[in-house]
């Protein structure tokens, strides 16, 4: 079975790769993709994203790192997935994901949607929030995979 | 009994029809009222969205549409409606919402809060991802009234 | 527009009596119904329960007070009832409602549900509450319509 | 991938019957295992139960029913499984399933636990809302499988 | 400040303990009380539950352990406590607790309710979970005080 | 015992003096401090907001007014502060907050929190909403400290 793991990953944090390795132990192929939306501001380029997750994921045999500017719904129809995995932390993000995959379903409905529980020692860190505490604090460093640290540093010019 | 349905209408869409049907079959009068904020940014104008509006409802007897610059609570009092009607969606909704009557009641005691939860087949429905949608995706035709089909599809260039 | 105020009422609280209050200033007809389950258990009798609610609406005009032992849903069909009021207090209370309403559509495509929030002053009481704090304090007196006062003193022995 | 989708099945449902079946589309083997506990109350025996579910599955080729009056945790260490899956509606559910997913991933470290979100048209359906529903009205039988109509009759003796 | 934290403790786990140890390094008295309702059942008789609280805080010089079975807003009225901790873990745990701390200052109106958030490893852990792990699980050590670990095996025949 | 009672007070409101108060009642020393995020747009400068804040809090003996623009984490280790009070009014806030004193807790390990709930009456209050009410409406005035009138009145040109 092929999963697809989406998201912006700017960047990508200790979290996300706890979510990864645990999918990569349950499914045959993971799929990690990092959307891009032109409407949003991203710290990293689409480039330096997909770079930093690679490097992270490098040592895990079954996942691919790929990228892309579609809907989910429709980057699914076109590369032949038919299961997206989404974390989930507090009772918000369920309410959020609740909403996106009954648009997901509306749009292509083959595609199911699984949900997965943050670990408790990772369920408060966000991509936002790990830049929020680069900017004051050098503790940003266990949020983060190793290869994230020095390019947070610079970006920050810490 | 008179009540008013509100909203920003940028634009109208399916929810929103299927709430002002219900209404109109339970109320004697139901005026439908696009407001718009100085603050916030539309896709469509003012002019724009009470037009889409009116060309969805014409069919609905005791349903009026008129726009206003003003707070809910003022605009009520001047006009003499007692209630307001409020869709409600999820959890989250639910929370603004009562916050939302909360200042209403302060700013105008004499006005009653009604809520109405979405038909299911509507509930993942919202004017901005409606918008999204139709960026990629012809199927956005089935979650909006077929009078706005052709001009959101004009503004996103498709 | 008639609409259907349902209930254990056991016994009615003033945060039932407010919203029954404020039914009757916005709608022509208000029937506060006491729903009687057979499997559950109830500190006052069915008629004792009617009996309490009708002496608290007894000055509003436009209230009527019944009894039934089927379901909402079934009793509003054979009575011509096309709108139901529920009272939200929590977000908990949103969630149960919501399900409520969905099985009530279910029964009966013709039935509405409208939902009005509880005025903040009684948000925290309901009748488990009232029969709690009736057994150690006197201030349960604050809580219940007057007439309810002494059935309540006289059933806990104080 | 072999998964586990556990419940009490009192009896089981169409929305149960839903997610059977987009879990038999999913993976390659699916356990529907009725769990007895020995401290609850059930309308029918857990063979029953068994046998209802057996009868609703039997046209999906990979899914196998069992029982057990072990805790989730042990069945999946015992019988080589790694993964459960659980169903959430409402936000409260979410909350509910968040705490037994650390119960048993602090019981079996190895367990992970998958979610899926109820299709909207069963979403509000439960094993006992449908026993309330029954006891009054026939529309009962459009909310579970064919093979439990007659069963619930009988024991609410329709 | 002397502040009140209190519960069935039923029995006492070591989420309880976690925050009884907070307080103690905060606040300069802490007075856990051990409260009895006649009309709920327990596995553990009173004397006993205060009996384990009382060794599972013994090292903690400024903790006392007592029981009653008023009211906890009536208890810090009698005792001049005006401050009452309560633990907090999911979002329903908020909701109810928020219905509690008004019916406590109604009662009340001196007596302020803090909350403080269980620690991410204890916060899966009720009394109720507790005893049914321990039904089938020796793991339920982990998660208890050490003098409760025995009662606790006798009670259920281990 | 010294607590912290942290907040952009942009500007402060009846809510927040609330809390102060409360706060200034409980506990020996109570430290406001106004945090100034230079990603953020305030209506009032970092200085206006320590004014207004020291003006509605003149006569409360134990209380000071401090400005930074650390993050509270940090702020509190610096200045040997162990405690921050944080309000609460809505679920969502408390998800919120929940995240954020995880935060805390990682970026300083022996910081607690304590959250205290919102008075009814001012629990729909916020420095948003105030604002937006002053724009229209001169019941604004029932929300905010009287020395904050006149600087929100001219600001907006009323």
């Amino acid at each position: 079975m092929k999963v697809l793991y989406a998201g912006s990953f700017d960047p990508i944090t200790c979290g996300h790769l706890d979510l990864i390795k645990r999918c990569s132990d349950m499914f045959d192929q993971v799929v990690v993709t990092v959307f891009n939306n032109s409407a949003k501001k991203y710290m990293f380029t689409c480039e330096e994203r997909v770079d930093y997750v690679r490097g992270a994921v490098k040592d895990l045999k079954n996942v691919t790192v790929e990228s892309s500017d579609e809907m989910v719904a429709q980057y699914c129809r076109k590369n032949g997935i038919k299961v997206v995995i989404r974390g989930l932390r507090a009772v918000s993000d369920y309410e959020y994901e609740l909403g996106l995959s009954s648009y997901n379903k509306f749009l292509n409905e083959d595609l199911e949607t699984l949900f997965m529980v943050a670990s408790p020692e990772y369920s408060f860190i966000s991509s936002s929030g790990v830049k929020e505490i680069a900017r004051y604090d050098e503790k940003f460093k266990d949020l983060v995979p190793e290869n994230v640290v020095e390019p947070l540093r610079k970006k920050l010019g810490r």
